[in-house]
């Protein structure tokens, strides 16, 4: 088990990454809790509680025994409408400030159970027990939780970091192949903006990557948490350096809105979102063609990506209500390079047209 | 004007308190965000928009006109959907994180736009402008902000503090009489738990501060906040002192939740809730017979409580579910004499039945 430290001004807690984390969860809480044993609340998805939920379960000591409460899955649940249930089923159970949230599943009830844990009586303590390979790189890490709009993802939420991450390679092996793949995405991500070695490693192994070999998967976990929590002690709140993990996120986002949260997962959204940021990284003359060459490349040999439609005018509407930004400008993160990253305001909507045009035509085909 | 600041760990900002401030807004607001010019978001009642709206209007300059969000009046909107619906509306006209809201209106205006701010796109800076004596005496400082879920008033919240507060003696002209008495029972409140000078002038000045004199008011407001200011930089998250102030907020809530929010105004079920607390305070022979006479006296002097049915049962079972309660224990807030206040985690069931049976005997006649 390896374990990766998040440091930032309001809180400081460990990422554990490894094998037969779960199986352990126990001893682990007890470490994090001490005597004070809290009474424990899960909230966790049907699918993911079918597979897990005994092993889950036998850790625990007896006088802890968890209540468990639901999330289905799909991002049309990850609403306010949502969190209020929740809400309403901790108050009912008793739940109170000393209590301890586990949000045990992927990205949507890592995100709506960690906002859940930020207002639920103005905020309790919460651990993120993350099962895709998405929200152990990605969104279990950096205390960013919410939930969506219809008029936005993510429109919603709190800044609120848990107690401690736990990222069990094991739960990999259950997760379909496309999932895990729309988790690589962001690795990839990781990889283009800020490790170099990642990227090159993503490159040299996508056949042991892709066949979900714990040690390569273990390899990839942690390198990309690494960098996360290295940028997010930086820039807890996103006002700089943060900023550079969006690369990809401002079309992908879009894509997802326009395409109603349905048609693509969220890291495949992401990875049509990337090929639109390399497109105008490329066209601005900001990236060198091989680097470019090379980006494309890794995510297109990861799978062939979700075809999708939509129109260049409906992506730019939903492209302008991001939250990076700010007071009219768009915010845009783009690259220079294999691990070089910049943030611009001045991205016009003539350069993103331009790109979503070839974009849109691959995503097509 | 007399500006009183507000200094905890994670922010410091005034509250102006006196005539004349929102015919000065304008001004106001410049002085606070300088050059930015920030879009600005009113959300307001449409009762006090119809009252205020071309006064305020009239203060902002024409560039900086302000998009005005309405929330209705009553408790039962001070909801998660609610809250859905104005952040929908903010994200369709353009609301990105360097716009400004701005809570004008009561506590429930306050508490949800408040919450508004703090959860969209993770937070937005606001300002609150409160126009009922009890949100310019306790809701609109202190950084507490939320709304309800069925099971109990301010479940869901977050601690996001204003960039300042105005509280507009004004205002208070155009109040209800019964809500103007509604907020003067958290101003008692303030004096019972920590300002004995405030109790006595509230004795001696009964008639000038029902009558509306400004002056009177102006004394009662400042006072008030300057209390709460003080007990809030001492202890920002409620972790000890800040409990104090929920003096008579255990069975208040209760008795909200259990007349479901509609019978008594916020105030009005506080004041049944401080006359619990003393009959709890003197039965365990805490409170000295003088003082737990002055108090309930004090109390009912300032008009006549409107009357509740409540079974014991269910006001229990309601105070059971306060977000104040630790694993178990109950909270509560004790008084030892006017301006001295205890917290105790031992009430027992029986004890708080004895009271609610005074107390409901008297709330029924």
């Amino acid at each position: 088990m390896r374990t990766i430290r998040v440091k930032t001004a309001s809180a400081s807690y460990p990422v554990h990454v490894g094998p037969d984390i779960i199986s352990n969860l126990g001893k682990h809480l007890h470490k994090l809790t001490g005597k004070r044993t809290p009474r424990l609340f899960v909230l966790t998805s049907p699918a993911i509680w079918a597979l897990w939920g005994r092993q889950f379960l036998s850790t625990t000591p007896k006088s802890q025994r968890p209540s468990v409460l639901f999330l289905p899955p799909g991002e049309q649940h990850k609403r306010l409408s949502s969190v209020e249930r929740l809400a309403t089923e901790l108050s009912l159970a008793g739940a109170d400030r000393s209590s301890l949230l586990i949000a045990f599943g992927g990205g949507i009830v890592g995100d709506a159970g960690g906002f859940l844990a930020a207002i639920y009586m103005r905020g309790i303590p919460y651990i993120q027990v993350p099962t895709t390979l998405l929200a152990q790189v990605d969104s279990s890490v950096g205390g960013k939780t919410g939930v969506n709009l219809t008029t936005g993802k993510n429109l919603i939420g709190s800044f609120h970091h848990p107690l401690a991450v736990f990222a069990d390679i094991d739960v990999l092996k259950t997760l379909p192949q496309r999932e895990l793949l729309a988790g690589l995405y962001e690795s990839i991500k990781a990889g283009i903006i800020r490790d170099p070695a990642l990227f090159s490693f993503l490159e040299k192994n996508r056949e042991r990557v892709l066949a979900g070999d714990p040690a390569a998967l273990n390899r990839v976990v942690s390198s990309s948490v690494a960098m996360k929590a290295e940028v997010v002690g930086m820039d807890e709140r996103e006002s700089g350096l943060r900023m550079i993990l969006n690369f990809g996120h401002t079309l992908g986002h879009a894509i997802e809105a326009v395409t109603g949260y349905k048609k693509l997962l969220h890291g495949e959204a992401i990875a049509w979102g990337m090929l639109t940021a390399i497109h105008i990284s490329r066209s601005r003359k900001l990236l060198p063609e091989q680097d470019a060459l090379r980006m494309a490349d890794l995510i297109r040999a990861y799978g062939s990506l979700p075809r999708f439609f939509a129109s260049i005018d409906d992506l730019l509407g939903a492209a302008g209500r991001d939250k990076k930004n700010k007071a009219g400008t768009r915010r845009f993160v783009l690259t220079q390079g294999i691990g070089n990253t910049v943030v611009v305001e001045n991205v016009k909507d003539s350069e993103l047209a331009s790109a979503l045009e070839l974009v849109l035509a691959e995503a097509a085909r």
